[in-house]
């Protein structure tokens, strides 16, 4: 009876926000510049790897994150595996990364032939939780030659990969520490995070590597794309040049010097990508509002909360959340049919990685927070449009 | 004196057949039809890896190649790589593939950690040279619980991948036999023959999978993009599903099954791809009369000849070819360059695989007919509106 209740009040509560917008989890907001971006691109007879959007776009995603590089290639999982690979990422090695995540991160590694090692999160900003892992790693590295190896596996340990869980910045200065206490290489998985910043400066750029996503469901999108943004001037040349066939530069010949991913992405997309940027400080304001609004409607519903921005981060909230504050599957799968039933497309967050069928015998540390925190996750429909009017 | 008097005859006959067209190597055709599907797109909101076009995509091209399956992908590369991926091509695995190739290829097998083994071509079709490779074959495969393995090297050799150079068919009723006779698998790399037939069958649908391409340069495009056919149900349905996320389909909760590898085509692409598509029998014709104009044009110019399609074999003549009676790399350097100081794009056909430092030290056969090519293969401007007027 009593849960009836809850279910019925999240559904009012999202209604009144919702009201006559979008119920889906995620929707573009496209318009006339996007079109008239794409009429140029057709008109100038440059839809594929070469183009002025494509190169645009990195201009204008550089001057956005204050990266030194971006390399704009086909969607975020290439991009996260051509990251990797950059580190000589191989058979080899075991690469930490929140087990709490989407399961991109992990197919970016496997395709490289690597493993994922799955470490644990924290409620407070949905990050790893570096405290824990701080006593996990104490326990299972073992230094040779200035190597880090798991001393059980006997795999290098060399990227700690972590995410900004739904756009909201995880603990980078935590993490950079723990970083350097352990000599390892930080990746970071900010595909959910175009917008977002970590005391003042945008996720993305505090590692080695950081990787943006622009596929249909995000903040701002290509249609499919990724971008790899780093401040390595070595790194970033031969990235750029195997994102694409590794061409030698020459008038005509066709010689290549390393073997290349074919990931360039394509000019009709990054025309889209250019259009979309112009209007992403609108999206952001917008969906800062929903967050809001979806915070001052759920004020007065017990035992749910609203997923808030961590202290000193200003958050793209890419897709809001509830958090229930019961841990239990049942309630939160019960509730999900519920809204689902009514027409809200919400869902739980991903089943924790280590769960699914090719990641089940790979490494990790105690998940107990991240177990509870997949308990007790709901995203709410959140479209920039349903913030505030976009035109 | 003599030299100087065929770049001007080369000039001139290139001059009288391109006129005041492109003198680009390959440059696509797109119009109004294009941009009408890309405004469905973008009113519809629907730019990214769900739409109709692509499922469009798919059908239009099963129609048209009459290939069971069509599994539509980020490009070429990787939708051959995940062909040899389906058919566990793996660090243990060389793969047979003409060394006379685009490096695509290769990098589709260096990206699963196999090796490319190079085999020699002919200079009939520009395919891959059977009698030679039979012969070889028998003196380095060597049989183990009915499994080939490279007697030298140890590696298991399952799958042989054959291009149709320009979009000429190579000969398959050989090659089928030649697969047969030693038990390999036949994956086509058909990205340059969009529209070329074998014995009235389109090329792709001979061996366990066939790949098009739509990249830029190719005879229709979608930006980049790529698509995997086979008439194999089970691979198909693998295929199509690691193609994407892998995702276990389910109202909400986001479990997967396999490693995915994020390589679906977006709409938006499609998009593009379905408008190209109904103008490929008009691009088709008009590229078959460019090379009757070639050919005229050269009919009197001594020492070289065009490129003609394979008996029993409609080409889409992807890239009209000269070819030198002469062998030298000089002599062929110096007509490119007099060409390009023309502003004609003319190129040599890629330097052999294994002559690119990442390729270097790989297993090959004697290579001295595609050697020989490759000093005498010229590429002329290509495009479907020198034929003939496209509206």
């Amino acid at each position: 009876m009593y849960k009836d209740n809850l279910n019925k009040r999240i559904y009012s509560s999202i209604k009144k926000v919702v009201k006559n917008g979008p119920r889906d989890l995620h929707i573009p907001a496209l318009g006339n510049k996007e079109l008239q971006n794409i009429n140029i691109c057709i008109k100038e007879n440059m839809v594929s790897s070469i183009g002025r959007f494509t190169n645009e776009f990195e201009e204008r995603i550089k001057k956005l994150t204050k990266a030194k590089h971006a390399i704009a290639v086909t969607n975020g999982t290439c991009a996260l595996q051509l990251c990797l690979h950059m580190l000589d990422i191989n058979k080899n090695d075991e690469v930490l990364m929140p087990a709490l995540n989407f399961i991109a991160g992990a197919n970016a590694v496997s395709a490289l032939k690597a493993e994922p090692h799955f470490i644990d999160s924290q409620i407070y900003d949905l990050g790893i939780n570096t405290k824990k892992l701080d006593i996990y790693l104490q326990k299972i590295l073992i230094k040779k030659n200035g190597v880090n190896y798991n001393r059980y596996t006997k795999k290098r340990i060399k990227v700690l990969m972590v995410t900004h869980i739904f756009g909201h910045p995880c603990n980078l200065d935590e993490i950079l520490k723990l970083a350097k206490k352990f000599n390892l290489l930080v990746v970071e998985d900010a595909a959910e995070g175009i917008g977002s910043f970590y005391k003042k400066k945008h996720v993305g750029i505090f590692g080695i590597f950081g990787v943006l996503s622009f596929n249909g469901n995000k903040t701002i999108t290509t249609g499919g794309g990724g971008i790899i943004l780093t401040n390595n001037n070595r790194l970033a040349d031969l990235t750029r040049h195997i994102s694409n066939t590794a061409k030698i530069p020459h008038k005509w010949a066709y010689r290549y010097s390393h073997v290349g991913f074919n990931y360039r992405m394509p000019n009709l997309n990054a025309a889209l990508g250019c259009a979309q940027l112009q209007n992403l400080s609108k999206f952001i304001t917008s969906k800062r509002k929903l967050y809001l609004k979806y915070s001052s409607n759920f004020k007065n519903v017990d035992k749910v909360s609203i997923m808030r921005e961590p202290l000193n981060c200003k958050s793209n909230y890419w897709l809001q959340t509830l958090i229930l504050t019961s841990e239990s599957h049942r309630e939160r799968n019960k509730i999900i049919k519920f809204l689902n039933d009514k027409g809200f497309r919400v869902r739980p967050v991903w089943d924790l990685i280590n769960k699914n069928r090719p990641y089940r015998n790979c490494q990790k540390m105690d998940l107990s927070e991240a177990n509870m925190l997949e308990k007790k996750l709901i995203n709410l429909p959140s479209s920039a449009i349903l913030g505030e009017k976009l035109n």
